[in-house]
């Protein structure tokens, strides 16, 4: 049975708006490798990251008319998510819905399928992550459903989770873990930092993390190439 | 055997001129959702919608002559449109032939393979829509045909059809069909203007469009979060 | 057994530094037609062309450790090449070992897999061809080589060997070519100013090049499409 | 945090079997054409269709260390769903896993991966369906999730689920769905039944189904070929 | 306007009939190596070559309404050849509509999307090239057209054209080239089977063809490995 | 300069012969799994596992001229490998070629490109793995190069190695590796017989490996669904 879940819980606002900061690399790390969408899922213009709580919408393939029904459950500060049931490159959204959905506050779209008037949608800063860019229209005939699980560049998104997306691509960070991976996300941004200076003095990561024992307990060998004989 | 067809019909200058104003996605929508090339047809560099009179090139895999045949064929405010007879991925195209055919008056490529020198076409200001960039070069040793029906990006291209592309794509609109659908184009797009205008002032599509009873009629049902058990 | 060779030989400095001024369509030309890698080998970002000597590294999918061994053997000039030795989209590099590599010397990276943090590595100026972008991190478990012949974007790539780099794809000149190839490059380009000249005059391909009895002699016929029945 | 969950709740036997005899293209029509599996997921041989109750397992790229945590999981009746949370096409089971696997009477494996050893599991009678075949061997050095929701196939598939799986693909039946569904696939088969006699005497789905006066009004027009001029 | 061409001229019964038994290798060669479809088009069971006129029908995306509508033109002897007008994986067509045909005396279907109910339609004997198979369900809510000229495969078909189809792929020949096409099709198997035998009694091509002039008038030149300097 | 290389060193015959015994995923991992090619060179048809010495063959894209060349350089107990320098899906081989190299004693082909002719060539029983299937035929115009080392399948080989193929894929083992892999493919085919007993008597990985220890200690927890909150 097609159906709207109303009333969401969403992750809190504040460790929310603060995983964009971080970047979806480090996110991801900072939640032990999980949640990155594949890398099919490209940004339709270079700009800044984003992060927003999850509304997720199932699509049947060519057909955006779920996409209308879910711009009203959306709220400021959130992501709409959207997933066809079957592969489809159509280009569900253009410039329109994006109006749509900005007027609202959502922050950007992630979608599963196809994205058009890129042109139009980069102008008005409304930033869009899909696999493909097609200017295909799709029609307004079959149900779908709203706020249920979805997969989504093979990730499982429910609705009120963390989408964080930048030029890298997009992670998921679920709901009840945004605090925690916030505070991870910040701890490795200031280990980084500090390996980016060790490194920008001429440190090899070799010596820095003391890798040379372990490589050598591993089998690895040094041979210069004037001793190798032939190829 | 191969055969170049010489003094093709064209469709009309003004309306096939007044097509880039509307854009791939308003003109495909405009002519019923038809014409609109696969998505692998993307932009080599992101510019401004052009169109103009397809002349159509078949040519074997990895051998580029009878795009210097073609070039002979093509006048003022014609879109060269370039499809192999087998798949290949080798740049077909470069820098120098974008000066032969901008010498000639043509408005951009339409190629169904690779193309090259994209530094250089971008500089000159020579759009190309491809499958691929690749600096594969090609031979000059076997004959195929200028101005029969081709198939480019999945879409059959006839000699003196439209060609409007943007960066969404690249659409194909039949030589007798290019008035009305311009004029469709327009229609519609004072229509999305419409809309832009309602959706910015925070009408709902749902609203707009009168969208609830038929997804009540087609059995949508909405429930709220705290009333499911469990997920 | 994992291997690591050390003092490899390199092309010269001066002949290899030429190789950037004329681009990979060039170049890959100008040794004729061969050492080109596959069109997925993509810039992360548009930049200018590159040249330098190659380290190669060889790793295991979804790890990069080697990639830590490897930076020690770089020199100011050389370019780092990888290859998994089985299918990886993971984010093998990021802006860490950007920096690490770049206050080393290496020109740049081209990597049969997947790259991150690109917004990172466009600001500080450090260029990566890859096949993918994607922020999936990897581990530090399992031992590759260095400086062994590698396949990496479908063409084999030894130690030293010369990498040309631009917005068309990567290029691989042999290390004993370097000179040769500079030669025959140069001289290409001298002749492709004179073509671009003749064509921007307006003369065609088929005249300049004299194609026209051979077309005819391989059965090219001309057809007034007034003249065609039916389609 | 790396999660096993034990005991889980699975959908009842006897439906479950019974879903094998529709075949997947039924089943996943019978509950409205959601939950198929993405084209990619084929079977490495033909044979006749399974059913059984989920065990799910989140893998990393190239590491294969779970499945066998994993195993000690499964009971008779189960099917093993696997997916990396990165695109990976290694080979991460063959015919030894194959064998502890069936010792517990799983009745096959889904994986979003790669799987090797086809003839022998094959010989054994262990169905597999993948989206590659490739002996690349995988480590075991990275925990991952068994028995959490996963995105397989581009598919949420929770543990206790039914999965259905033929030579068409692959289908996902929610575990409380089950009965519903059965019964859905009895009718439709029967209805089919009869579809298909009359389809054998002869009779058109125009007639059939009553479509001439929608297609009617739609706009659909009929025109003989001799009427049309040129094309 | 969607449209259905009624009455449309066919290639000849006796020369398309003779076409399958050269197979789509030697047809497509016998032709000037025009025609073939992609290699992406291939059959969804191994079984004998066919041959057949073919009736169009252009299709939306996840939509085979018109295939209902198509099956009323099709006459004894005819191939049905489907093309989506925007990629779709769809399973368009299975084992009822296989029925509808083949009572019709349709010999096959050829779909640039996908098919199922894979094991029926081999039990019925009806073959099927297709581009994927999926069991992913189609509506019936928007027209397209039927024998008009379509792209399928990248090649456009026009409707009464040949379709030959094995389990090397898919070729198309032109409706008045048939018999043309079937006698250089004759006599090129006959000159094979001259080959044949010459190649079977040990000699080598280079020999027969007397290719060794050519080859060192190129440039090839041969050299003992001993003689190599290192590699 | 286009080169063809005589008189190659080759793997010995006795090792050479025994490795087609273990099969490609044995061998791979006997060799540190490495030299396993990518997952899309696949067998044209199922059959039984070959080893042979490896001829390798550098061709252009749609131009199969080359293989006539290497043909003269095979001797009995040979693989020809084959590879083009710029993707081509053409067909480069048919049951023609498959009859000159049968008879010269050449045990199947390896060709990062299109075969033809697939039932032909099965019923002759000579095998071939490619990436495509397709039916399109190439020229003959252009030179290539004849035992140099060439990159196939994302793998480097050099003329003499030994190719083991079966199901599963393609496997290289360097000319000077051969009798130490099959000395490991043989300890671990042997050692797999030990496991398969165990798994066949019921044992678990788990205990088998001793791994539970090491799991707990990188952090894995087991958790009753029972207890788990929600989702």
């Amino acid at each position: 049975m097609p159906t709207v879940v109303t009333n969401i819980a969403r992750a809190g606002c504040k460790a929310t708006d603060a995983l964009a900061r971080y970047g979806v690399a480090t996110v991801h790390e900072a939640q032990g490798r999980t949640g990155l969408m594949a890398a099919r899922m490209q940004p339709i213009f270079r700009g800044p990251a984003i992060s927003g709580t999850a509304v997720t919408v199932s699509v049947p393939p060519g057909d955006n008319w779920m996409i209308h029904v879910a711009a009203e459950q959306c709220q400021p500060g959130d992501v709409l998510v959207v997933s066809p049931i079957s592969r489809s490159d159509s280009g569900y959204f253009g410039d329109l819905l994006g109006t749509l959905l900005q007027t609202r506050g959502v922050r950007g779209l992630v979608i599963d399928a196809g994205c058009r008037d890129t042109d139009d949608l980069e102008k008005m800063g409304f930033p869009v992550w899909s696999r493909a860019i097609s200017a295909h229209g799709t029609v307004k005939e079959t149900l779908g459903d709203v706020n249920l699980p979805i997969s989504c560049g093979d990730i499982v998104v429910n609705p009120g989770d963390v989408i964080v997306a930048d030029n890298d691509g997009v992670v998921v960070v679920p709901r009840l873990n945004v605090a925690k991976v916030a505070d991870a996300a910040a701890a490795r941004e200031k280990r980084e930092e500090g390996i980016r200076e060790r490194y920008t003095a001429g440190e090899l990561g070799l010596d820095m993390n003391n890798m040379r024992p372990r490589l050598a307990e591993k089998g690895l060998i040094y041979v210069d190439q004037s001793d190798l004989a032939g190829n």
